[in-house]
């Protein structure tokens, strides 16, 4: 069996089938796609798939794709995202799932480019809230050098492209549809873009109409070609949360970002981080050090401003507690308020006046005033 | 050595010491109480702490206390909370922990009812989103019968009692002052309120102002008295993050409720659900769930409405979605478009025209229109 050959009968396939059923992914990576094809043409329990296969005109779906700009990549090809393979031991889920046959690609992008992506996806009918939020991590990702990968969908999938473009870094958008259509219409100029500058990609052939089975085998794309998966907002029955539980199942990281407990949108992300499937992030941060590789990408642990509180010991607290405002108060007074002895409670004094936290007028020690301070 | 004896020794210790001094609280848990206070008059090297045991007139502590309607309480007396009896083994903490040497209580309730209690702490700074979720909470956690028990602090502390109040529910405050004293001032009505109707808790003898280290050992009361804490908005150096700390350290269920990660009071919060220390929880039915006894409480796990496409097979879905909407198709034409044969598509089209999602009509079958489809 030639390669050529092999291709060949993955285009073939590619037209002939749905994206991401299941049985058809799995036999061409079992035994391969030109012996997958022989053996529908020889099975009589499936005429029409027969007929399909048989009624697929190789040398013009790969012109035709070609004069679109459109390209196959197969994982024969330098060009394939090897990540993808991961899929051949992932889940089944309602007869999809497995390798893609081929992808078909639009743009300059290489798919090898992907290997450090993160996938934003979310709500189509985001808030304001989960839409800054989406742009920002994705800026983030994007000025790392990784790439976004995302749906082109309204929303989340948008903010994220965006946000990616804004930090002039590299977006991909994985489409329901083939390569060459705009789905949705209104981001035609958006799509046009990641197609002109980065990539589109698609398991569906040139033509191909977005249907929800098309949306489902796409998300298991999007999962699979990124490191990590973020989760900005998404309702109950949000379709990204279908994209979430690829990116668990496929053990690549689910982040998610939470808002508030109101928010409708946000309760499907609330529920996956409650569940431990996906972990909080609250910014770009966050998901670089999770889908960093270990050391590469470390977040600071935020803290609030330093307090003069904290290095101090119970005695040195307690000292310092019982020393008044108002007016000052003699070393054995503040003993005794703070129960210790009078030459520690000396010696301590002496220490947090050199601290600069208390001053010994003549009056006696008094706290020095100090802005925000308890 | 009588329970009486061992009891004064215990009132005299806790107006001699300072709230959760880790060595008195560990020395009366194991010698017990009249033996740490002769330890502590025969040792030399602590002058000042025998000279303020030998000043405690046990006799007119306790009949002031009395007078304000304030009872010691300790760990010899039915009424005592045994869940705190968990210290012995928590941790100390720059000097504090163990089991408190007796509790000042003043109220009607007693302090065994606290056993399914849970805590609500949080910011004093607390924006208007994160009062009214701890006061939602509050208010579930009182309807189901259990008390809540917070620290009458601004903030979530308040809204935390009043939720429970408003609810009709029971509510207890654990102060860093004295049973006898009100902090913050502008909580009168409340505190007086808990007092008269509940119970007002503290480690501290009458009369003790709220000092930092009053407060730190209050703290882990709060955290040992319930059976969970949750935390409602609380900014990176938060004093709740204190009680949590407490709450996780000592095998408490430890909840966080999430807000937006734009907002400052809310950033503790995620800290601690991302590391995994709290489990995040959007309002009272998660409450409930994480703290009650396996199996007596159950959320509801959320679910959007249904959709019609949920129950579908794959192979459903895809005749379905090459239904039109505008005009009639075939059963020939939809089994093309679908990818199944025609005679699968035509049992398909049935059930679903029985489902009521697809009609036949003179032209062939259309979808049927319903509000909210895609």
């Amino acid at each position: 069996m030639s390669g050529e050959q092999e291709r060949l009968a993955r285009v073939t396939l590619s037209h002939a089938t749905e994206p991401g059923d299941d049985k058809v992914c799995d036999s061409v990576t079992t035994v391969g796609a030109a012996r997958t094809v022989e053996e529908v043409l020889a099975d009589d329990a499936r005429p029409e798939l027969a007929a399909r296969v048989k009624a697929v005109d190789v040398d013009r779906v790969l012109s035709i794709a070609d004069r679109q700009g459109v390209r196959f990549v197969t994982p024969e090809d330098g060009e394939w995202p090897s990540q993808l393979d991961d899929l051949a031991h992932g889940a089944r889920v309602q007869g999809l799932g497995g390798v893609p046959v081929g992808l078909w690609v639009k743009g300059p992008m290489r798919l090898t480019e992907l290997r450090d992506s993160v996938a934003i996806v979310g709500s189509r009918s985001a808030t304001s809230y989960g839409f800054d939020i989406a742009t920002d991590v994705a800026a983030a990702v994007a000025r790392s050098g990784a790439a976004v990968v995302s749906g082109a969908a309204y929303g989340i999938d948008q903010a994220g492209h965006r946000g990616a473009l804004a930090a002039g870094g590299a977006t991909v958008a994985v489409l329901a549809c083939g390569a060459d259509r705009v789905y949705p219409a209104a981001h035609r100029e958006l799509i046009d873009h990641i197609a002109r500058h980065f990539a589109l990609v698609s398991e569906a052939p040139i033509g191909s109409a977005p249907t929800k089975v098309r949306f489902l085998s796409r998300n298991r794309l999007i999962a699979a070609l990124s490191r990590g998966t973020v989760l900005v907002e998404a309702a109950l029955r949000s379709g990204a949360l279908n994209t979430a539980n690829w990116a668990d199942q496929l053990s690549r990281v689910l982040m998610g970002v939470p808002g508030p407990v109101t928010s409708v949108t946000s309760q499907g992300v609330h529920e996956r981080i409650r569940s431990g499937a996906a972990t909080l992030v609250t910014g770009g941060l966050d998901v670089l050090e999770l889908v960093g590789a270990s050391g590469e990408q470390l977040t600071i642990v935020p803290r609030g401003p330093e307090r003069a509180h904290d290095d101090f010991s119970l005695r040195e607290v307690r000292v310092l507690d019982a020393v008044p405002v108002a007016r000052g108060a003699s070393t054995e007074s503040i003993s005794s308020i703070a129960g210790v002895g009078v030459q520690e409670a000396d010696r301590v004094l002496v220490a947090l006046g050199e601290a600069g936290l208390v001053h010994l007028g003549v009056d006696g020690w008094r706290l020095v005033a100090r802005a925000g301070r308890r």
